[in-house]
């Protein structure tokens, strides 16, 4: 391997500025792993990380507190659609780390994808302001004076995010999206062997001049002091190896400093195929493809690669036939810029040295290789190598991990011997079950669940359209316990919520008004009556687009009495004629019900009869109905009233209308509710459509 | 002070068994605070720890899996009913640690009042199995065939629960319903000055006979070993110092074993006085009170207790006049035995010598002594003291605990300036905020939310109703940030699950059908259709009692066509005349709606007239509906029809019925989906009361 030092250090950003150390002592050559050339050279030696955590906590906070949730979610959007522009660039690059096309679909496309899903969920499942609620409230006190409910801020630190090699774009944009949307200024730190791929992203992602000042810096290179700047308001997300994530775990500041740590260590993931399967299933292809997937993508250096096949013992000999035919006709070693390889090289000889060493480790445990092998290397490329065990329960299986296309077969009897096995792994990220049998699904899953952040699985049903066992989706949330690290990243929301404090809240139903922005029952209302909106004394509040109306603004309506000919007849027109409210004597006999009683369908009709303003306005559409409760009967000759109070407003940052959702309280005669629910509706940011004279 | 050795060694229950060292060593006195008399002896010498995680591990596990949720919960409840029946004995004997009359209904009563709460919460708001599910279904692909969502599973191993002297019943049980209901056995260790106390409380829940075998198991003494036995299974739930967490969290088995550690400890935690309070207001008179009371309830001697008054300047002075005169006025330091004491001891000589040091360092650190002292000691009993300080942000005062009647009094002048003293507490329990002024409130809230565990909001609407700052309520989580611990307890279902393990499935609707237990949309059927019923070849799922009604039982209606007669006709008899439905220009102008379409509560009260079965059947009532969203608009000459699917089947355990959810999917002539949502309804276990022919 040849070694030039023309290449550029790799710069770091930090407080606004692209700062390369001067004269450092020590730099670290890093090589394009199928070339030897070396493709960039890494120090980080005199950057000033403590003025970098500051520039964080004061400027990036301020910025990203300025902008709302949605706001916020839309940048990373459009920041999203910028690198799908440039990612050729990117994909460019990432070859002189080992990665082909395949690969880089699963980092490049799949970090930008990321983006958007997470951005999506901001937007959708999110409030557009600073304060989510969690949960409903709670009522304390009788007189409903006293209530309380749960609350997420923005944690009041930074986020600082260390990641792993093997994906210097999905690893950073997969940490980055949700803590940006949290309000949460970050501080990347990528790994050494493939930084320079990280920070290309993130100068095209600085140029882009989306993202708010202060909210994204990097630092390319080692920074062993780093945690010392940090304490309780801080955020640290680590991905790699379970002995850094140990190591890190260990500093002062986060053991007394009570630094939020989050770590996502590699495991020991398993694949389990059923004790149903045949070896002419389509179950046993789809369990071959898998595995024969997971070791090849990436050469196998995935934190969620399968490393342990546990297998029927009656189908442990064809399975590993059936994946060595299928290695020896599908794997072509090479560049990752030839199109006729199909898998790259480790990411470097140091990443080779390692696994060959795991898998020498494997070998002294009872391991037979019986494919490939750790001799068998050419520069970093690394063979696909199979090891059988006699022995499923020696203990290296389940502890070493050979971070490369390595895998280690086992044999089981039983399905509970195979679950046995799965959590011998002491925690792992994910685990796939193939199993065509629905009961078995159920067995394996609910016994290996609790040691796992993901269990996938599969069958014919789903081999097509499943995303596979080694990608993790924005959708769902990614970590495991115990050796996995014991940590928990994306999950939609719950990722962004991963940066945020919750908190319990209680006072009355004014004050959490105001925190949180909602509407609660029994806070101050601006009330306006159908004789108001008849004699012009007061505004309908659906004729308020979202520019007027306010949270707690009510309409309250007239009684109307309920007859036993309109239940009967609303019966009869709707075809629901359920004997509670056409049979007398049936009714009575419930033990719900005094007598025939108003169908709770007829109720929130004559509710929305009650409250519409019929004429056309800001209100565009109810769209749907939530947390709707028939709390008493309603029979005939009682009346029903609503109350009907702006709750929530979500004006959409990128449409000309927003969601209204409206707190429903429906009241019999004597003021007792009757039923309450939520109506959802679309109002117009300002009246236009059908502008008001 | 005297000392007899006559007091028994306190026993530890484990294995199955009363224990007590034979022999030991060394043999920790534990005195009555009051009177100096030995009451109790403490010594977990020899005990063999091992062996009592080993039991927990096999037999506790397994008898708490054999039951539900809710059966777990019901025996929650039953427990609390019994303690209810038995607390006058541990009041007396609470008597002993210093606590009084008020003390004992915070400890005991609220002990047990936090027992029904978890467990009516874990029946009503947990599915009656193993397996409780985490947000909706994701669909991954575009047939449906492969989609995901987030389960909740016991976790695997035990709960081990580390307790503060304070709360020696509330500590207990606090921890142990939510781990008993989640299914999890635990090892509870109290703290020596009052676990004898705890050990009265742990004999008569194994008296009840209500708790299985291996449940719960109690170290009476200090087992210095007990994290050694653990790993990443386990769960340690830690209160007490903030120094004692940081040591546990120090352990091998935490930092590299991956034991999931959570501390509450005790903070420096605040109450502001809001800048719109004047001397005369009702909010003056009500801070003073909430701080008078956390002073002196249990002396002071509650991680909850404010530590800091912070006050406007102005205010200072006045303040400190006024809860000078209550202390002065109401204080009647005493036995808690005798009646006319108010404030009791603290638990120990060493106690008192700890917060007369602590008041020390204040003083040093520029604390005037305005009322109190630390010279002022009787025997255990300690003066309320107020220190001043002119320097409101001296480091001792947002850092040093005087943990008893001791509170220091720090001025502001801008709602931003107690915002940043509150947070130099670096993290806390629980913060009051005292103001009648709801922008204010919602200012200094947003602004220390993120600091604190919870927030606590005051003024003269709920001075009367409000539960008091100092009490975690268990509907809300208690624990808090940094020098909190870190940590979160109780709230509501949410302390549950924290011994449970959140994990991501994916696959198909058949096989996340089998793991959750709730039918999801694509998975098998058993379809009936009209005319099945109609011919008598299939059973309307609305026939079918819990005993026969299994998820996936579905029923499909007919299509019924929509006329432009009957949505006019629903628009006059509801009185919804909204223009959408009764306009056809105006209905063509609005961006969502092709012309008048039906009023969407036309479309789910025809959903229900076509799935319906009238007469009389184990379905009792529909008592809401959850989840209504209008997908696709519907407009006359269209025709509608439901798949009715049940979803989710929920037996209650102390009732002849249950809750079903069913699934309703309303689709148009065309089979698109046009509105989507849940019906819950009532269905009894055995069809009685109309029984069937």
């Amino acid at each position: 391997m040849t070694s030039t030092n023309s290449a550029a250090i790799v710069p770091s950003f930090l407080t606004g500025r692209w700062l390369t150390p001067d004269n450092p002592s020590k730099v670290t050559d890093v090589a394009d792993p199928s070339t030897g050339e070396i493709v960039a050279r890494v120090s980080a030696e005199g950057l000033d990380i403590a003025a970098a955590v500051d520039y964080a906590r004061t400027v990036g906070r301020k910025n990203l507190q300025e902008l709302t949730i949605h706001e916020r979610s839309l940048k990373i959007k459009e920041l999203a659609m910028f690198l799908q522009d440039h990612r050729d660039e990117l994909n460019q690059l990432a070859h002189k780390t080992g990665a082909n096309k395949r690969d880089n679909f699963v980092d490049v496309d799949g970090g930008i994808s990321t983006m958007f899903t997470i951005s999506s969920k901001g937007r959708r499942e999110m409030p557009n302001s600073h304060v989510v609620t969690d949960g409903e409230p709670e009522v304390f006190s009788k007189d409903g004076s006293f209530i309380g409910r749960h609350i997420y801020t923005t944690i009041p630190g930074i986020a600082v995010q260390i990641n792993a090699f093997n994906f210097p774009i999905w690893g950073m944009l997969e940490k980055f999206a949700p803590s940006f949307i949290a309000g949460v200024p970050s501080i990347v730190k990528p790994a050494t062997p493939t930084g320079f791929v990280t920070q290309a992203c993130v100068r095209l992602m600085l140029e882009s001049g989306i993202l708010p000042e202060g909210s994204l810096q990097l630092i390319s290179g080692s920074a062993r002091d780093l945690l010392d700047h940090l304490d309780f308001r801080d955020h640290v997300a680590f991905t790699g190896s379970a002995q850094t994530a140990n190591a890190l775990r260990s500093h002062t500041n986060v053991l007394e400093g009570g630094i939020q740590f989050s770590a996502e260590a590699d495991s020991l993931n398993a694949a389990i195929l059923g004790t149903d399967v045949t070896e002419d299933a389509p179950e046993f292809e789809a369990y071959t493809k898998a595995v024969f997937n997971e070791m090849t993508s990436k050469a196998g250096q995935k934190c969620t690669a399968i490393r342990r096949a546990i297998v029927p013992k009656g189908l442990v000999e064809p399975f590993i036939a059936a994946l060595s035919q299928r290695l020896e006709a599908k794997v072509v070693p090479g560049d990752p810029r030839d199109e006729n390889a199909t898998m790259g090289p480790l990411v470097s000889l140091e990443q080779r040295d390692d696994v060959a060493s795991a898998v020498h480790k494997l070998i002294d445990a009872g391991g037979e290789v019986v494919y490939g092998g750790a001799d068998k290397l050419e520069g970093a490329f690394f063979a696909p190598t199979i090891l059988r065990f006699d022995d499923a329960k020696a203990e290296a299986v389940h502890s070493t991990e050979a971070f490369g296309p390595v895998i280690s077969v086992i044999g089981y009897d039983e399905p509970t011997d195979a679950v046995q096995l799965a959590a011998k792994g002491s925690g792992s990220l994910v685990a796939s079950v193939i199993t065509h049998d629905d009961e078995l699904a159920a067995l394996y899953g609910r016994g290996i669940a609790a040691y796992h952040g993901r269990v996938h699985f599969l069958d014919r049903v789903d081999a097509k359209t499943s995303t596979g066992h080694g990608s993790p989706l924005p959708h769902l949330v990614h970590g495991g316990p115990g050796r996995a690290g014991g940590g928990e990243e994306l999950g939609g929301i719950r990722g962004i919520l991963h940066y945020m404090q919750r908190t319990a809240i209680q006072g009355s139903p004014d004050h959490l008004t105001a925190v949180t922005g909602q509407w609660h029952r029994g806070a101050a209302v601006n009330r306006v009556t159908r004789e108001d909106v008849i004699n012009s004394t007061g505004v309908h509040p659906f004729r308020k687009d979202l520019a007027t109306l306010k949270i707690g603004d009510q309409f309250a309506s007239d009684l109307r009495k309920v007859t036993l000919e309109e239940i009967l007849a609303f019966a009869k027109d709707t075809g629901d004629t359920f004997y509670a409210h056409t049979d007398e004597e049936a009714a009575m006999a419930n033990p719900f019900f005094p007598r025939r009683v108003a169908h709770g369908y007829l109720l929130v009709s004559w509710a929305a009869g009650l409250f519409v303003e019929p004429a056309p306005g800001p209100v565009l559409a109810n769209y749907g109905l939530e947390n709707l409760r028939f709390i008493e009967p309603v029979t005939y000759d009682d009346s029903v009233r609503i109350e009907l109070t702006a709750k929530r407003i979500t004006p959409r940052v990128t449409d000309d209308y927003g969601e209204v959702c409206w707190d429903a309280a429906l009241y019999n005669q004597d003021d007792v509710l009757v039923a309450s629910y939520d109506v959802l509706t679309l109002v117009e940011k300002v009246d236009t459509i059908y502008a008001q004279k």
